[in-house]
This record gives C-alpha cells, structure tokens and sequence, in this order.
C-alpha cells in the first residue's frame, strides 16, 4: 500500500506508472513544463466563469469537486515527474522557496497586504 | 524540523507562513488556480528556447537549477495550499487519478505511444 | 507608418523585428506555445489578488493598465508569429471559431447561462 | 461581410456574439485572463509530446491544423474580447510592445541570441 502522505512512495507510484508504458521518452523537462501549462488551463477552466464570492462554495458541489480532483491529480502527477527527471526534491524546494519569500515578505510590514507580482 | 518527505508537515509550514501574513483573504480557489498559472508560466519561461534536444542537460546549469528549483517551489506551494483550502488530499488526488489513466491507457496497448490530450 | 487596425501589417512589423535579431530558428511553434504560456502566465499574474468585483475599476489605474498593455502586447506579439509560422489567418481563425460556436451555444438556450468548460 | 484583417471589425463580430448570449456578465478582465490561461493550456496540450525537430512539419497534418485553428481561434477571441473590455487598443499595444523591445534587445547585441526572460 502507498503511504499518500510520503512525496517520495507517490512519486515512486507515478513513475512506475510511466516506466510500465515506456513514456519516460516524452517526459523531458520542457515537455513536462508544456503539459503542466496545459493541466493548469484545465484548472483554470474549471473556475474561469465562477465569482470569487461563490468560489469557496462551488468547489464542494459534487461534479465540480470530481473534475478539481482530478486536475489536482494531474498537476500533482506532473510535477512529481518534473522533481525527480530533474533531481529536484520536491520538499526542500518548498522549503526553500518559503525562506525566500520570509526574506522578501517580512510579517510586520506584508500583514493583509497581497504579495506584489514576482 | 520539518519531515521534507511529509506532504502534511510541507502544508502546515505553507499555512503557517499564510497566516502570520493574514494572506488567507486572498487564497480562495480561483485566486489560487490564477496564481497557479502565473507560477507554471514562469516554469514555461525559463524552459521556452532550450531545445528538447539540450534540455536535459540545461537543466543541470547553476543559474538555470536555480531558477528551475525556485519555479518547482512556487508551485508546490501553490498546490498545497489549493489542497488544503478545498479539502483535496494530495496524494489520494495523485493515485486516485493514476487508477483513471490505468484505466484509459491499458499497458498493452499504450506502449511508446503519447498520451492522447485530454 | 503602420495601419494598427491591419492584422497583415502588425504581422509584418513582428516578423521583421525578429528577422532582424535572427530569432525566427527560435520560432517554432512548439517553443511559441510555451512562450504564450509564459506570457498568458504574466497576465494572470497582474489579475491574481484582484477580487472579480474591483477588476473592472482596478484596470483603469495608471501602473496596472501600463503593465497589462505590456502583457497583452506580448501575448499579441506571439500569437501573431503563430499565425504566420504555421500559416492560420489569425482573421480566419476568429470567424471560423464564433461559427462553430453558434452551433454549440445557440442563443436562446444559451443566454445567461456561461460557456460549459472546453 | 467581414474584413478578417480588420481588427476593429473581427472585435464587433466577437463582442455581437457575447451581447447576443448576454455574456458580458462573465467577462471582467479576471475571468477573461484566467479563460486565456485555459485556452493557450489547450493550444500547449496539442504540442506537448510533439519534439522541436519535428513540430514544423507536424503543424501541417489535417487533425492537428484543425485543432490548432480552433485553439488559435479561442485565444484570438479572447483577446479580442480583453482588449474591448479594458479600453486597450490591440494594434496599438503590440507596436508600443515592439518598441520597448527593439530598446531592451538591440539588433548589434541581441542577433542570434534568444531573449532572455521577462
């Protein structure tokens, strides 16, 4: 059984998935970045037409949750692809880009102010 | 210290840093799949004129790592607090949709192949 | 002087800024669709944090609609280099797409009522 | 008839089309950046496992032109549609575009070498 909490046992999940079909030959970094803009799109379609005031709630509706679960999946999928082709740990780039953005966003003067465009 | 390898302890450390901020006002859904889009555009960016031919060597460049690392990280997070605000869990996303694509591209019949768009 | 209202002559002004640089071995139409990516990535990135109820309003300030005439002048560029690189007239392609639209959202079932997703 | 090189005649087939739905309710800048983001993930779905070295050629196959088309079609309509809707003039901000550019990369300096990032 897969512990779905372990980054490292989904990752080994997803790429015996590919291994099994021979698909490592696609899956070079720059198609990896394509099919993550593509899996994006499909989230962003899902929520294009939905107002920010209705959002937090539509997402619990039945239909609308089956689909963002999936597209979750899918970005989620890819982007474990995209660390290990890579050799980027999935867990210490989080990490690191939190330490980053302490620095660029220190509490007492971002509180309740939206991050400025990176 | 932080479990890297904990998909629950990377997703308290991205909510922690949110809400010392009062940052939760903006992360509703469709905030957070636009932002999505912007991370994933930069990935995009910085991979746009490497040729697939030379991009599994770029990407082993410092400056480009580099980048590539802080671009996986901006993701991530994005991804995880997206989970966390709809109730998604990570990884049942991740294996829930690779039973769908085992589904859909039997082995036998998908070997070599690329994946149809979906 | 350019006729800013002539998608022919636009295209002619963006092919010969690149022919100029040399840049059209970069221009294929692989390498551009992610560069609208990239771009379509920035343009997000401007609207991300602002609520669908101030966005009307909040393009009218000075700084946002410079930087939003930047994107969509970047996001026009690219598409227009598509066109001419893989021979679809961007004019064509608009009247042929609101064609098949009609039929799959005939006005009277459809008023009011947003796009079903793509 | 509608003159397919005219910009301003290509937005008031595609502004009719909205008006005769009553869809202008949905298309704030917003969700008109975030429905951009879902079509160009579209227009990167068709490329995506297509390699540099062959996507010139395969762009002429009949199934991917048609779709091709139709997403360029998708991204041109709502484009179109953005710039009606905040007052930018399309032409305009492509040539205000080029110019920036031609300051940012001179011709002696830039000939050959790809951008490098915004």
């Amino acid at each position: 059984m897969t512990d779905t909490n372990s980054i490292s046992q989904l990752t080994d999940r997803v790429c015996d998935f590919s291994r099994r079909r021979d698909w490592e030959q696609f899956h070079d970094p720059k198609n990896l970045a394509m099919a993550l803009a593509a899996e994006v799109g499909e989230l962003n379609s899902i929520l294009r037409w939905v107002p920010n005031s209705d959002c937090d709630e539509a997402v619990h509706e039945t239909g609308m949750r089956q689909r963002l679960e999936a597209e979750i999946g899918d970005v989620a999928i890819l982007l474990l692809q995209l660390c290990e082709r890579t050799g980027i740990d999935f867990g210490e780039a989080v990490v690191a880009k939190l330490q980053t953005n302490s620095d660029r966003y220190p509490e007492a003067v971002s509180r309740g102010l939206p991050e400025r465009p990176s």
